[in-house]
This record gives C-alpha cells, structure tokens and sequence, in this order.
C-alpha cells in the first residue's frame, strides 16, 4: 500500500513520512517536486544512518495523490482550501486529515468552518466516492520528528466508512506505540480537532511542551 | 474552607461529595432537603466504615449556596439555567462548573449555548462578582463513586481570575491522584466541555467504560 502525504515537506509532514516509511511505500507530496526530493534525500540518509530500511521518494502533489492508495492532508487549515481546488484524482482513496482549524488569539481557540470541522470540509469538497477519515490531529510536530522517542499517546480516528476506519487505525497503529481509538463517525470530528488547541493552551499555560494525550 | 455541592445527591455529586468530605467541610445540597440528609447518612456511614473521616452536611440548595464558600454545580445542563435562576446569594463566592453541554444523537455531540460554552452561560447568569472556573468536566461519575479506585486523570481548569483558579487546581489536586491543568481563561471551556461527549464515543465505540484522559 503506497501511502501519499501532500505538504509532506512541512513541519508535520516531514516527521510523519520518515515515521511511515520503514512501514509504507511513501510518496512525500510538495507544491515543489525540488523540495520533495530533497526532503527524501534527507530523511532517507538520516533513516540509513539510524539502520533503518524506507521507501520514500518525492513528488508534486498532484503526481503524489496520484501514486497514492491513501493520501494524508498534513498541510495548515489555511491551505486546505486552496489544495483541495487545485489538486484533482482523489476518486476511490482513503483521505486523511488531520487538520485542526484553530486561531490564535490570547490564548489557542477552536474556529471551525461551517461544515463544523476541517474534515467535514475536506468531504465536501472532495469527490463523492473519497472515504474520509480524521487522524493524528494531536501528534506535535516535534514529536513526529524525534526519532528517538516513542510516540506514547491515543489517537482519535473518525469516518463513515469502517473499512477505510480500520485501514487508517492500522496505519496509526504501526507507528512507535500509538494507539488508536474509533471516535465515531465523521460528524465527530470537531470534538477531536478541538482537542488541539485545548493541548496548546495547556502546554502555554503550564510551561510544557508538545502535550499529547492518552484515553484510559 | 466550606465547598458546597449543588445537586451533591445526583450521579456526580455523591461521589464528588465523598472523595472530597475527608479534605474539606463539604454541605450536600438538594432540591429536597431530606434526601441530601439521607445521602450524606449513607455516606458518612461507608466513609467511617472505611476509617476515613469526613464533614458532611445535608441542605436545601439555597442554603448549601449560602454556607459555601466554593460552590460546585453538580447539574445536568439541562437543569444550569433553572438552578441558577432560582437559587441565590452566589455573590463573592467561587463557582466551579463541571457541567457538558451535550447530546446523544447516534453518537455523543458538543451542543453548546450561544455564550460558547456551560460555564459562559453559567458566568452571565450568576452576579458579576462571582468567579467562574470549569473544572472535573471529564471524570465519570462511576469513578467519583468508586472509593477503591484511585482517580489518575487530568483535569484541565479554566477561569479568568488566577487566585481563584489556582483555589479550584488546589481542590482538585487533593483529590487522589487528580492532576489539575491551567487551561487557560473561561473563554477556553467550550474546548474542556467538548472533551466529554468525545471521550463518551471514544467508550462506546471501542467497548470501554467510563474513559479519562491524561496529559502528557
């Protein structure tokens, strides 16, 4: 299974590929194919280096939906729109998003779209036949990009078609320990995306950093 | 310190009022007098069996307001708007609202009012000089009740005042292992109230009971 991260040179992205792709054949997605290949050649020394087997290679992100069986959105709020325009040939595969529509006043705040999520959004504007599922909304950038540290936290999973749910949770499954858990169907993904902002005015105001979560 | 529990003889508030009668005088208030004196009997009886000892006193609602120095709303959400129209004298004190907006559609669901969240709502009802804080928003009410068990959740508190939230993170942190969490300011609550009906479909859909959450 090839799995496809558009705006896989970011700051989330770029963690998340070298995370899946001892696993998955990963195709890393930028608006840049140059940047795309530098980043795998990057994460693939890094990851030779380590001992550590990958298949990564780079792409636009239109080529990169295109090789793909399952594609992740790891791209900010504000761009969702604009890639979800200008990106076509989803038909038929499992989108990911992990996108948290948020702003940042005096303290992190939830600010979803009138559909009520980023997720719910992406659907709408995706073709019909899209399986859509919300996922890793609360792993920390940082936290995607240590190599060296185990990824001990619960991730929240949603979408309404349990095949492509069981799919993406043993994709979040392979990962270090995350350990994924049904939330429900799509329509419940605000309450996970609203997660994100809780833990970054926690992390703010506790003096901590990266603060993930765990269900028990 | 007097904590005064309104609604202390509902699903939350017995357990609420037993985990917490060891540390602090704690008044039981009900609509009906009788039965708070009735469950804070039982209570006392099953604390002093287990050689703990407690403060615990029964009242009407009106008084356990009036006695209290912090006041915890015990309610439904359905009940915030006619309790708080109806009960008085909440000037000066600290009101600790636990309360989740929620429905249970085919799954659990953040229903806020327009304020944005049930301690808002809570915030314009009450006096001006009454300083809200939303806190214990996530923990079941089985576990409040379960003695044996030793709570080790994640509280996140929210309030604008910061005596009065680091009074409510210290009620909290007496509790067991309960850890409380500067959430930031009561305009952050709607992102802690929406947590619960997450964690509800969290155990629903994945077979669990009564599942808390821990920062880390």
């Amino acid at each position: 299974m090839k799995i496809g991260i558009v705006g896989g040179t970011g700051d989330i992205g770029e963690g998340m590929a070298m995370r899946l792709s001892p696993v998955y054949d990963v195709v890393v997605g930028s608006r840049e194919k140059d940047k795309a290949d530098a980043s795998c050649d990057a994460s693939t020394n890094l990851l030779k280096q380590r001992g550590q087997e990958c298949s990564l290679s780079g792409q636009g992100n239109q080529s990169c939906v295109d090789e793909a069986d399952v594609v992740i959105l790891a791209i900010p709020y504000r761009n969702l729109v604009s890639t979800l325009e200008t990106v076509t040939g989803f038909e038929g595969k499992i989108v990911i998003c992990p996108v948290n529509p948020m702003e940042k006043r005096d303290y992190f705040t939830f600010v979803p779209p009138a559909e009520g999520s980023a997720a719910l959004l992406a659907k709408r504007l995706l073709p019909a036949d899209v399986r859509v599922c919300s996922a890793f909304n609360t792993i920390a950038a940082n936290k995607w990009r240590a190599l060296d540290e185990e990824l001990d936290y619960s991730v929240p999973v949603t979408g309404d078609d349990g095949a492509a749910k069981r799919e993406v949770m043993n994709i979040v499954n392979s990962v270090s320990k995350l350990q994924a858990f049904d939330a429900g169907p799509l329509a419940a993904s605000s309450m996970v995306e609203a997660l994100t902002p809780l833990l970054l005015n926690i992390a703010r105001y506790n003096k901590m950093r990266d603060v993930g979560i765990q269900f028990r």
